[in-house]
């Protein structure tokens, strides 16, 4: 169960922000009655109670097979094709998790950029080990994955041959049309869905992201169970969710001249998740001039990069910390003979305990410098909460951007560097694009 | 040499701009000579022409034996004490340096959080290896990494002897005083020197970064080489020199309503230098309520998470991309027999040359969309240009800071944290503040 804490945040709550309430109903309203625009993209919504078993099923049995015949997975996706996964990988194992992996392959994502260091560096990686892929693109037209793809395609042929490929190649892509079911079913590999009505940024939970977890050994079920649970908390409680009330506050954080939110966790192991989640906000969100600018940070680690500037810097910031209820304790302080470094004082506390301290101090301290502290809880950095947590801010994500009066689901800004560089790259249609380009930047 | 390309931030910048020149030039003359706020932190001026070849000897010394001796360092250190080392190793090897070392040891940075699981996972991965430790504070006493020293010098006190210690474990602190000088004379641990006169965030080309990069494989004369020609150009070329256009331009924008910097790499070798760059900034600016809010993004690949925000959300960022001048070539796209990807049009393109159109046709989106796009220009990634270009970045910080109207080397504001934190925790002299904070948090 996810829950919301605004103790650090109270003295920046004004009367004035119970006039959000009838906006924030409203949006509450749309958003669960599937009205709003961009509606037919609320696929995720219901996808916890309405998964395709049977593609569950496939995925189990993908993942299971992959396991045993492979050392390492490479996963070829860019945007939402590849966050919640390697989010999911980092908080319900570790980001140490390709260098720990005992009885299940190594992950590695690629796809993501043109960087030919980064793809070097992965096939070597995979030069000497059993390998598996899953290709992950709605068109299969997607620039970076699939000059990606054409690359770990030679090296797979120089490793496999085309029958042995097919136990090795997975690919996930729309169900009906595109070049990559077309290639697919003309090789002969397993296919997966990405669905048409769940955007990239809402897909952790279709196959885009389960196949990549459940060969990393989490359990999707308890993934899906997370899921299914957050749903029928935010149908229960209705405006009384605390999802509703996130997207009331930063709505009102933006409106008083917090401009910019910093995503929080005190635990190294959610780093990913905040890259996952400024994907969620950002690309929801920042339309129309609008939106708040999402950004991210570890505590108490950045508290010694960013931190002078949170607590001192333009007030334009406010913080929404992300905590776990039981982490484990980790190491636990031990008396020195000689107390050299002065932290006898914490004999017996374990990193946890400090951890949580150096997050009541901090919250204190940004707090009474300008900047709002919202904490938003979740059990334990297991599989249940990951879902529970991702299907939280999917729900605040959609009221919060229907309050702001934008499409929460659509992205018509990522087209435009798209197109350019199509231009520029000399693709056939583009020439006049590509002339007038070139003309100006001459 | 760094150079600083602006065509595509061209049609922001109005006559205004001029009226800056003057702030900019009285800056530059306060940073060079050495009379403004803060100067006696001026340590990292001269140091490219003034290091102490004794211990740069003895750096070299040490990371060959511990090159000879070890699989593994653990660098323990926060803030400015770890993020200037990994963006070099990031920078000059490669973010998979850990997994594709072969005649060097890995690199693993503990004490910057308080995380038990990064932690753990460490030791874990130590725990079969030859193991070298280098713990980097000032004081000895700042609570994560003195915290993370006790856990792995237990660690290290069950695999080794307190002789072998002694050729394991080196200690980078203040010259003269404090607990971990004490520690290490008692011990005979080998001492390196974090400068009285120079800040965590300007330390890299201390002992601090230099002697876990030189443990790394980096060539540390080039490192240092590249240092002195940065600054011999910017006290040669005086306001000409374009850290003092990019200081001007930046005060500017954030004058315009530009509040937020994007610091941008098209490469994801550049992200961990995303996070070095905004300690340097964010600490050094974000003070008296001022300072641009530094943020940062790998593109091409957060095209697909921030790109939709930056393109057409709230207008109150500008962008810095750091591009390398000649980049490895990289994979170059072959023709497939059958076009189903549609990118035969590619062929014979390396991903270097698609990255460097992915760059332009998004510089001409963004600034469409209305976001100014500055490029920084380094020749490649190696140790020379690395030099530069954090050399380039702290004379640019000095005037950026100083035009701003606050003191670059000073970070007050970290402190707040700290004290509430030892409040909590209930450090010795704090009893009175940990009443007054629990009082109000109850």
């Amino acid at each position: 169960m996810i829950t919301l804490e605004e103790k650090f945040a109270q003295s920046f709550i004004g009367e004035e922000a119970k006039q959000l309430a009838p906006r924030m109903e409203k949006a509450y309203r749309t958003l669960v009655s599937a009205t709003g625009e961009g509606s037919d993209f609320l696929g995720w919504f219901d996808l916890p109670v309405n998964c395709d078993k049977e593609e569950i099923s496939r995925i189990k049995a993908a993942a299971e097979r992959i396991k045993r015949n492979s050392d390492a997975v490479i996963v070829i996706g860019i945007g939402g094709s590849y966050l919640g996964a390697r989010a999911g990988v980092d908080f319900i194992k570790t980001p140490y998790y390709n260098q720990l992996a005992k009885d299940t392959p190594q992950v590695y994502f690629l796809g993501n950029s043109f960087s030919g260091g980064e793809l070097a560096a992965v096939l070597e990686l995979c030069r000497e080990k059993r390998v598996a892929v899953n290709v992950i693109s709605k068109s299969g037209t997607t620039t970076e994955p699939a000059v990606a793809f054409r690359a770990v395609r030679d090296f797979m042929q120089s490793k496999y041959t085309e029958e042995e490929l097919k136990e090795r190649i997975f690919v996930t892509t729309d169900a009906h049309r595109g070049a990559l079911l077309s290639f697919a079913r003309a090789k002969g590999y397993e296919t997966f869905v990405v669905p048409d009505n769940v955007g990239g940024r809402f897909s952790v939970f279709t196959a885009v992201g389960l196949l990549p977890l459940a060969i990393c050994g989490c359990d999707i079920d308890e993934l899906i169970r997370g899921t299914i649970d957050e749903r029928e908390r935010f149908l229960a409680q209705g405006i009384s969710h605390p999802a509703c009330r996130y997207a009331l506050l930063r709505n009102y954080f933006l409106e008083t001249g917090k401009s910019c939110e910093l995503f929080v966790s005190y635990d190294p192991f959610l780093r990913s998740y905040g890259e996952w989640w400024k994907q969620l906000f950002g690309e929801s969100e920042g339309k129309q001039n609008k939106g708040v600018y999402p950004t991210s940070a570890v505590f108490s680690t950045d508290l010694h990069s960013l931190g002078q500037y949170v607590q001192q810097g333009q007030r334009i910031l406010f913080e929404t910390v992300v905590t776990e209820e039981t982490p484990e304790g980790g190491y636990t302080v031990k008396k020195a003979a000689e107390d050299l470094d002065g932290l006898n004082y914490l004999e017996g506390a374990s990193m946890a305990q400090i951890n949580r301290k150096a997050f009541t101090g901090t919250s204190v301290a940004h707090s009474d410098g300008g900047v709002p502290v919202l904490e938003i809880r979740f059990e334990q950095k297991d599989e249940r909460s990951f879902g529970e947590l991702c299907w939280f801010f999917f729900a605040a994500c959609g009221v919060s951007a229907y309050m702001l009066g934008v499409n929460p689901f659509d992205q018509p800004g990522v087209e435009a560097y798209k197109k350019n560089m199509f231009a520029l790259l000399g693709k056939p249609g583009y020439e006049d694009l590509r002339a007038s380009i070139e003309e100006r930047i001459k």
